[in-house]
């Protein structure tokens, strides 16, 4: 199949500078805030966000190199990497849920952040309800590391 | 910023033939069926993934051509392109939340399909809890569509 290519529509600002940096999924609330800050020719795209508690960024994790097939969450079992939302993945994009505190222009307030300074913005999304209620999910090996 | 290049990890096989054939959220229920191929070098990475009810596909919404900031979501008020997860984006990437029904090698079963036959895949996350539950989301111009 054909490569695909993007243009960035803008970038994170974050207080984390290296992958390192963000805490790890299960071991410590991600709280940081920061700002996404939208190229200003999308602006009328950001029209009826400010509307939504939480968005999805979709962000190309530009801090990863390399790709592993399978990798090991909390030094557990071997896990494959799309069973997983680990950084080395064949198409290392990655996908966050940020609460949105505000916006102003093309800059969005948001907090929950997981990304580091300077990582592409790929898309924005409305984060609503979709799929089955959580309750009634299956979550393969995280649900035994919850328990 | 850089242009960002991905290569296709594996394609859908969907009876839908053309957007078109796709119902739209909101009029009726999605249930298709149909297969995620996945490129047999990353069979590897599939390991675990049976045992998520629901996956995450992110995709190259190939049939979409052009660009529109704002849409009219079932005809009602213009709405930013971002505020909705509406195709004739920036960057076409589509966020499908599927139901995983089984894996046969590197072949995945899928319901609640909502892509088209021929649709390159980017990328597979297990769909887990994330963000707050559900009833604590706002969702601006989505809240008002269900009342």
């Amino acid at each position: 199949m054909e490569p695909v290519t993007y243009e960035p529509i803008g970038v994170v600002e974050s207080p984390f500078e290296t992958p390192e940096d963000v805490p790890r999924p299960g071991t410590e609330p991600v709280t940081a805030s920061g700002t996404l800050v939208i190229d200003e020719a999308y602006e009328p795209g950001l029209a009826g966000l400010e509307g939504f508690s939480h968005v999805i960024v979709l962000s190309h994790l530009h801090a990863v190199s390399g790709v592993r097939l399978q990798v090991r969450p909390m030094g557990g079992d071997p896990v494959g990497i799309f069973a997983t939302s680990g950084p080395p993945r064949p198409n290392p994009i990655g996908h966050s849920v940020v609460e949105l505190d505000g916006i102003s222009g093309t800059r969005l307030s948001v907090s929950n952040l997981d990304l580091i300074d300077g990582t592409p913005i790929l898309d924005l999304k409305p984060y609503a309800p979709k799929g089955p209620p959580i309750e009634a999910l299956e979550i393969g090996w995280m649900g035994d590391l919850s328990e």
